[in-house]
C-alpha cells in the first residue's frame, strides 16, 4: 500500500518563495504606470490606494485617431500576460487563441491592453506588494477591492495612456464583470462591450463556494493570518486545495467524464489506498500544484471576495436596466450551454436589462460541453462570434480593415 | 474592518479530543456485536479485519417469522442514530421524519436495523477504533474498504440476529449504494431494495469533489499523515473546509439561493474584510465546524474512497444488467430533479439495468429544488411513495398490516 498521498512532498515545496514576492513590485516582460499620491485610486471600502501602479501589456499600435484600443479584462486567475509567453510559468498567453496578429480581437488591427487587475500579484498593486509607508507586504492591511475599484483604476490607465474611449472591452469571468462595470462606470468612453460567460451578481452558490477556497486558505497555517511574506512562509497546500475545488466549477460534470470518466492512472486495479488511483485525481493535484508557483494566496482572497461583492444592480437601487440606461454602447452577451458557474440565465438577465433600457445587444449561448472554461477554450463558434461583432462595430466605428 | 475571519477561534477550539477516542470503541446508547477471530471480515483490498465489531441500533419489535426485518444503510456522515436522539450532538436522528411509529418506514410493523458502517467512527471498527494487535488506534493501518465490505459486514450482523431474509433494505446516497450492492451480492436476502438519490458508480466529478475534501484533510498539519489520535491533535480545519465544499453539493444553486441569496449577516452594509459578510457564508461555516464535532478525519477519507472506488458493473464484467441478473427483489428508485450529485439519469441507468434482467422495479423522480439532501428532508412525495411501495411489498411478504 502507498500512503504517499498528500499534494504536498514532491511538488509543493519546489517554491520556497511565494509567488508575489518575484512579480508583485517588479513586473517582468509587463509596462508599468505608477500613480503618485497626486492621483490616489479612490476604493468603494471608503479609503483612498496612493500611491500605486498599474502593470499592463499592450499587443498592435494606437492608430492617429486614437480609436482601435481594445481593452481585455482578466479572470480571477489571469494576468496581463493575455497574449505572450507568461515570465513565470512560460508558457503562452492566457488568451492567444482570441488575441493576436489575424485572431479575433486582431492586433493588426486593435490597440490590445491588457492591465493586471488591483489586487492581484503580477506587477498591478496587490497585498503582496510592498506597502510604501512600511517598506513590507501589505497583506491584510491591503484594502478589500472590488470590480468598480478595478475598472476605476483601468480608467485612470486610460487616462495616463491618453486614450479618450476604448473600441471595445472584452473579458470572460470576472473580466466580464469588470466589461459590465465599465459599460455601466464610464458608457461614453465604451463603444462595443464583450461580457462572455459571466453576471451581473455573484450567486449563493458561487459565494459558497469562493468562501470554501478562502478557508482552505485561511485555514493553513503557514498563512500566518496573511503575513506569510512577512514571516517567510507560504500556505501553498492551503491555496492548492481552494484551486483544486474551483477548477471542478470551471468544467462541466460531461467534460470531466469525457476527459477521464473513472480511469486509473498507470494502473490497471485500484490500489486500495489514499494515492491518486484515478486520473482526475492526478489532474487536479496538477492543477493545484502548478497555481501555487505563480499565484498569491491572499491575491485569491481580495480577487475572490471582489466577485462575491460584485452586484451592478445594487448601485442602481436593485434596478439592472438602470445600469444601462441609455448607454450607446455596443453589447455582444456570449453564454455557454454547459456553464454551471455562470449559466446562461444569468447572460440573459443581462440582455433583458439592456432590451429594458433600450440598448443594442446581441446575444449567443454557444453549445458546448466544456463547461465555463469555454471561453478560455479552442471554441470556433466562440471565435466566430467575437470576429464578426467586432467587423460590424469596427465598421460603426469607422476603422480601417486589416490590410489583406 | 475586522479580520477575525476563520472559522477556527471560536468555534473549532470546543473540543480539544477527537470525536472518534470517545465513541469509536464503546459506542453510546448502541447495541454491539464483536466478531472474534473466528469471523473475520473478508475485505477487497484482500486482507481480513479480525477481531472487529457493529455497532447498530434497532427499533421496533422482530416477528416470529423473522420476516418483516428493515436494514437501514447510512450515508457518508450518518450513523446507526437514524430514529433516535445522537448521542454527540444530542440532535434527532437522522431520519426521524421517514423511520418511527406511524412513519412510512413504520417501526410498528417493521423492525428496522441500522448499523455503523465499517471503516465509519461511531463503534463499528474504522481507523479510529483501536487496533487489537497494537493497542492503538489504527490510523491509516486501517484497511481500504469498499462498499461491498460495508455490505458483507452487513451480512455478517444478520447471521448473527438469525435473520435469513431482510423484507427490505433502504438508503440514500452512499446508503443507496449499500442497498444496490445488498440486491447484487444477496439476492435472496433481499425483498424489497429503495435505492435513492445514488447511482451504481461514483461519477469522475464527484471523485473530483471528494479528492479535493481529502486533499483538505491531509494538507491540515495536525492531520500528522494520519497519526493525529497518537499525537494528540485533530485535524479540524481541514475536516471543515472538506465538509463545507461537500456540503454545497448536497444542496442546489436554487435551494440556496432561496434560503439566502445574496442576504449579509446582521449587517446593512459589507464590511470590506473577510468576515463572514454574507449568510451562506456563515452558513456554511457552521456546517463546518459542527461537522468536526461528531466525526472522526480518517474516517472521512476511508468513507469517501469507498465511494469513489464503488463501480458495481465491473464487478460483473462491464455488464450492469448481469448484477440483477434474475433477481426476484421488488425494487423502488428514487432520484430528485434537483440532485446534481447523483442526478435522475443515474437512478435511470439503475432502472434500465433491472429492465434489461426482468427485474420488478418502479421508479420516481421528485420534482423538488432541494437537491441531493432531498431524500433528508421533508418530502411529502418522497414518504408517500416509501409507503406505498413497503405497503404493496408488505402484502406480497405476506406481512400484518398494522393495527389500526
Amino acid at each position: 500500500m502507498r500512503w504517499g498521498s498528500q499534494m504536498t512532498d514532491a511538488q509543493l515545496n519546489a517554491t520556497r518563495d511565494a509567488p508575489g514576492t518575484r512579480e508583485a513590485d517588479n513586473p517582468r516582460d509587463s509596462l508599468l504606470v505608477r500613480f503618485g499620491p497626486d492621483k490616489p485610486l479612490k476604493l468603494d471600502a471608503g479609503v483612498e490606494l496612493s500611491p500605486f501602479q498599474i502593470a499592463y501589456k499592450t499587443y498592435g499600435v494606437l492608430n492617429t485617431q486614437r480609436s482601435n484600443a481594445v481593452m481585455i479584462c482578466h479572470a480571477l486567475t489571469g494576468d496581463q500576460h493575455v497574449a505572450s509567453t507568461h515570465p513565470v510559468t512560460g508558457k503562452p498567453g492566457w488568451w492567444e487563441t482570441m488575441v493576436g496578429p489575424g485572431r479575433p480581437i486582431d492586433t493588426e488591427r486593435y490597440f490590445v491592453i491588457c492591465p493586471n487587475v488591483v489586487g492581484a500579484c503580477m506587477g498591478t498593486s496587490g497585498p503582496s506588494s510592498i506597502n510604501p509607508k512600511t517598506g513590507k507586504p501589505w497583506g491584510l492591511d491591503f484594502p478589500v477591492i472590488t470590480i468598480r475599484d478595478m475598472v476605476r483604476a483601468q480608467a485612470m490607465l486610460l487616462d495616463e495612456l491618453g486614450i479618450e474611449s476604448l473600441f471595445a472591452v472584452a473579458g470572460g469571468s470576472m473580466g466580464g464583470m469588470q466589461v459590465l462595470q465599465w459599460a455601466a462606470s464610464y458608457p461614453q468612453r465604451v463603444f462595443a462591450a464583450l461580457p462572455i460567460a459571466c453576471a451581473t451578481r455573484h450567486s449563493a452558490q458561487n459565494i459558497a463556494f469562493h468562501e470554501v477556497g478562502r478557508q482552505a486558505v485561511m485555514a493553513d497555517p503557514e498563512w500566518r493570518h496573511g503575513r506569510y511574506l512577512l514571516e517567510g512562509s507560504n500556505p501553498r497546500r492551503g491555496l492548492a486545495v481552494a484551486r483544486m475545488g474551483a477548477h471542478i466549477t470551471y468544467l462541466s460534470d460531461v467534460a470531466l467524464h469525457r476527459k477521464f470518466g473513472r480511469r486509473l492512472q498507470d494502473r490497471s486495479n485500484p490500489t486500495f489506498s489514499f494515492d491518486a488511483d484515478f486520473e482526475v485525481e492526478s489532474y487536479l493535484r496538477h492543477q493545484g500544484s502548478s497555481f501555487v508557483e505563480r499565484f498569491d494566496a491572499n491575491s485569491y482572497l481580495y480577487l475572490t471576495r471582489a466577485m462575491d461583492y460584485f452586484d451592478l444592480a445594487a448601485d442602481y437601487d436593485g434596478v439592472l436596466a438602470h445600469a444601462f440606461k441609455g448607454a450607446q454602447t455596443r453589447f455582444c452577451v456570449i453564454s455557454f450551454t454547459s456553464d454551471w458557474l455562470f449559466p446562461t440565465s444569468d447572460s440573459r438577465a443581462i440582455v433583458h436589462a439592456l432590451n429594458a433600457g433600450g440598448g443594442r445587444v446581441s446575444f449567443a449561448e454557444i453549445v458546448t460541453d466544456k463547461g465555463h472554461d469555454a471561453f478560455l477554450l479552442d471554441e470556433p463558434e466562440l471565435f466566430a462570434i467575437v470576429r464578426g461583432f467586432l467587423d460590424s462595430a469596427g465598421k460603426a466605428r469607422g476603422l480601417a480593415p486589416v490590410k489583406d
